[in-house]
């Protein structure tokens, strides 16, 4: 991928970002130029994945102080304050992007005036965005030792460069894999709802050229029993000391994992990990019943029947073989797991 | 359900059934007078689930004896015959199908003359019809003790009246156990790639009052862990003598049951089984790409990824508490199992 997933653009100071919701039939790369915007783009999907949401928050944070008229340094931190708890509170789950948010905040607080801060605020953004690059590269190093050559590797939802500023978490592990001349095939759960496994990973790694076979969701497990899954890997949104949340129908994948003798690893940045926090404290999303409901103009539920939508579940730490983040990977018992 | 889901209609001598592809947008009752597009509708799953599908196989060959301009008996069991072969090899997973097919066929064999063997192929489809219903109803009492009052069910695809003349298997069981008195919820996963949880299964129920939540495939193991769940039935396809064919889908959920400790049930008709065979040796029928790469005109998956689409899965019986049939229900060690 060439284009970043997301950008700050230096010229007009604005946020551009492929949204993410045309794909896989349109690539559009859209300019953002208000917290209010950006905020609806988070909750449309538009931008999605944790680590790229820390630094959707961040740049969030640094267009909110850019934009705004203040002229002192208070007034500047409330306009500022009231943007930041706007945009973490776009999406609950993903612990990211009030990372990003929080971390980006703190260049404003720290500044003393208010031409500082927006130099510091936008300098940090940018530095996020960097950083974010790096952090996926180093988790693809530290992880491709996981893939063996000749490997067929599940994964769901889209934890790829689409997730983040680029290469990707999970899928940045399959792609240092392949760089280092391995030959990696992925099996892509298509990830219901919003189907992010075929839409999003199937594209971006068949532009790489890198083999993907798209599959519903049900058909992992009966995959798994035929021997066709060497490994699984996923990505996370929130890793508290006691269970990994990510995309619904992760925790599904894990049991079947464990059930076949199937290694099952996460790769995500530092940033995704919340120790002081456990499962039963973190809100998961409740999404819209339209996502199940519908497809298009197509109605799949009548009206009589409920709809449950929960965007994502917790898989059991017992249940992870492996984390791999920028610093290494991490093997039970983990050194952050709760003893509760 | 006041409306058969299939039955001959004795004035035209032609087969009414309703398009299960419109659902639940639209109800439809379609006739039909030609073996060809019955073997079409059968394909497309205009008619589907494994029940239905016997009596649209013996149907069709009725219709086929119907139709026949033969004067002898020899031509017409030529033509009886194939038209037998084309309905049998519509869809090669539901031994129902030609369970169906073979039995109307040997009342035309069995016939001395034309006109004996068409009015005994209609009396015998017919026939089938009638047992069908007969045989859910007997199905749905055997099993409504395994529903405790105040139960969560967990299903999977349709195996309700839909799926059946009538009443249903699966959803025949919560049927009785509704009937009885009991107070039960369903939860229906919407099933990939068709939709016919949340199409099908979720119209139905919800057109008796029976409290049902759509919910998607991947979120099913997720409830189990959090107690939502008391038990799992499904339908079967297939059933022989190590595993249990059923819908994509179904084997994820037997393991997840078994993981959580929740009984996993099989509701079908001993014309399910086929304990001569091994899972081996069936043919899992691979559909069709656009089922899994679109939905409407959107385009769901890149062209440059593969898809594979299994229709059905196997469960090994190890996984399955129990099986209800018509004639009570079976639990391990399952008499009809091998020990190969």
């Amino acid at each position: 991928m060439t284009e970043p997933t997301i950008a700050w653009d230096r010229e007009s100071g604005t946020i551009r970002f492929i949204d993410q919701t045309l794909l896989p039939g349109r690539f559009q790369v859209v300019t953002c130029d208000s917290v209010e915007g950006l905020a609806r783009a988070i909750r449309r999907l538009e931008v999605r994945g944790a680590p790229a949401l820390g630094v959707a928050g961040g740049m969030g944070v640094a267009l909110a102080a850019r934009l705004s008229p203040a002229t002192t340094r208070e007034a500047l931190l409330r306009e500022v304050e009231q943007a930041a708890a706007d945009l973490a509170g776009a999406r609950p789950t993903a612990v990211n992007l009030s990372w990003g948010v929080n971390r980006v905040l703190a260049r404003v607080r720290e500044a003393p005036d208010p031409a500082g801060a927006r130099r510091a605020a936008i300098a940090e953004a940018i530095l996020m965005a960097d950083e974010d690059l790096a952090t996926c590269l180093a988790i693809g190093d530290h992880g491709a030792g996981l893939i063996p050559d000749g490997a067929t590797v599940l994964t769901h939802c889209n934890a790829g460069a689409l997730a983040c500023t680029g290469w990707g978490t999970a899928l940045g592990v399959v792609r240092s894999a392949v760089r280092d001349g391995k030959r990696v095939k992925v099996i892509a759960c298509e990830t219901r709802p919003l189907f992010q496994g075929a839409r999003l990973t199937a594209w971006e790694l068949s532009r790489d050229g890198i083999d993907v076979t798209v599959i519903p969701d049900g058909a992992a497990a009966s995959l798994m029993r035929r021997r066709r899954v060497d490994l699984a890997i996923v990505g996370a949104d929130r890793i508290t000391r006691d269970a990994v949340f990510n995309k619904i129908g992760t925790y599904m994948h894990a049991v079947c994992a464990r059930h076949h003798g199937i290694p099952f690893y996460v790769a995500a940045p530092l940033s995704t990990f919340d120790p002081v926090s456990g499962e039963k404290t973190v809100t998961v999303e409740e999404r819209g019943r339209e996502e199940v409901s519908r497809c298009g103009e197509r109605i799949l539920v009548p009206d009589g029947a409920r709809v449950e939508n929960p965007g994502f579940d917790a898989t059991p730490l017992s249940l992870v073989s492996a984390i791999v983040t920028e610093k290494g990977v991490l093997r039970p018992p983990y050194p952050f797991a709760g003893h509760g």
